[in-house]
């Protein structure tokens, strides 16, 4: 069976307050994008967090010491952006050549700590990471079921580096009613040898493509999956974080 | 618009010297799928590895001392098998609890070179990674071109784990036809605001999804990606590795 991955166009500019489900179901009735069971809903972390008001002012900010000393020597910003930025982190990971790569609260490892100085509601704000992402992914599947009665799940990704690797790709942060796994463990090969190993992040595997397919500066912040066939879960972006203790390279 | 993936369903088991794009062509016509251009095709580095014969007979092989000795203390492998990974292998990036990363000849970074032991052709075999996976792409791409007049793009994935983050994603290791980034850097955010920074690593980002829709032991190891826009490009997966020395992590 195939999959679909639609874009969500008409989408407004969101502030802080709005409600989300409201934005996505009405952008997708004008578009004639009707939701039926199973479809996934993808959307990017940005008007999650806008809507969540996860918004700081640069003005409101007094840079720590610290946070002084970390612009001047390793990064081109603002000392009171990295200090939003250290609120954000409970790790420094690396910090080298311009970047700071940080542990999160939840146990994200990424640059920044996901603090998006870019398409933000106005000059002199950035927008930070949702609290809790899982939740806000479960608030908006409870929401759309609440309105259309449909059983979605809900992914909630953000635009990330790598390792080793070159350019940017969407991953999961936050996610409600599909496993962010899919393991293929007891499965065998042609030759009826285990196929061991083989645990997918089919979360992570879903958000690359889904947010390939945003324009997140040009209103286009939400992508509609159908036809990848899952078991429904409870889910939770958790499982994505590697365990500190097998991660070789934190 | 939206961007369909399909499964490439009824491709046999592929051996040494086997055309894969007849196996591939067959296995469309007979499930009806009509390549277009601007089509991707993205299949699984296994069989592309075992239709040019990248197969390594483990008894063929004499272990190094240095082999024998990392078999004995870091991982769980037959110590041919690890002089096959170091055979394969430029650099030690990380060599821990039972861990092997390495840097291979083109310069990807992961776990045992790519040296794969499932779904091997017979007991006793180990796939390798295609010795050039551009070149491998690039043929499938005229093989295709050449039967079909179609103009389709190629990637050829590979199916790793990542720093950080748990469970395994596929990735592009050999491109024709389109880009491996998509380079939004000089488009504006909502506020006019420039979107630095902002490569996409689009051949991830579509092999990622069309990678979780493959079975590569149960006979589905190609997927078709339809409807997404690209300007037709040449193609390399190389602008994929990142930099040593723009990448913290090697």
């Amino acid at each position: 069976m195939s999959i679909t991955i639609s874009p969500i166009t008409g989408i407004p500019v969101i502030r802080p307050g709005d409600d989300l489900a409201t934005h996505l179901l009405s952008a997708m009735d004008r578009s004639r994008l009707h939701l039926a069971d199973a479809d996934i809903l993808v959307i990017c972390q940005k008007v999650v967090s806008k809507a969540e008001g996860r918004i700081a002012r640069i003005a409101d900010i007094t840079a720590s010491p610290f946070a002084e000393q970390i612009a001047a020597q390793t990064t081109d910003k603002d000392p009171r952006i990295v200090e939003i930025i250290l609120r954000e982190t409970t790790r420094i990971v690396k910090m080298n050549r311009g970047h700071l790569i940080v542990e999160t609260g939840p146990g994200w490892v990424c640059a920044n700590a996901g603090v998006d100085e870019s398409n933000s509601l106005e000059d002199g704000t950035v927008i930070l990471l949702p609290a809790d992402p899982d939740a806000s992914a479960r608030r908006l599947k409870d929401a759309v079921r609440a309105r259309t009665d449909k059983d979605v799940a809900v992914l909630i990704t953000d635009t990330w580096g790598r390792p080793w690797r070159d350019g940017l790709v969407d991953f999961a942060i936050g996610i409600a009613g599909i496993d962010a796994m899919l393991d293929l463990r007891g499965e065998t090969d042609m030759n009826g040898r285990e196929l061991h190993h083989t645990v997918m992040a089919q979360a992570d595997a879903l958000a690359a493509t889904a947010g390939l397919m945003m324009r997140k500066g040009a209103g286009l912040p939400a992508v509609l999956v159908r036809g990848y066939a899952f078991k429904p879960a409870k889910g939770s972006a958790a499982p994505l974080i590697r365990p500190r203790e097998l991660d070789l390279f934190r």
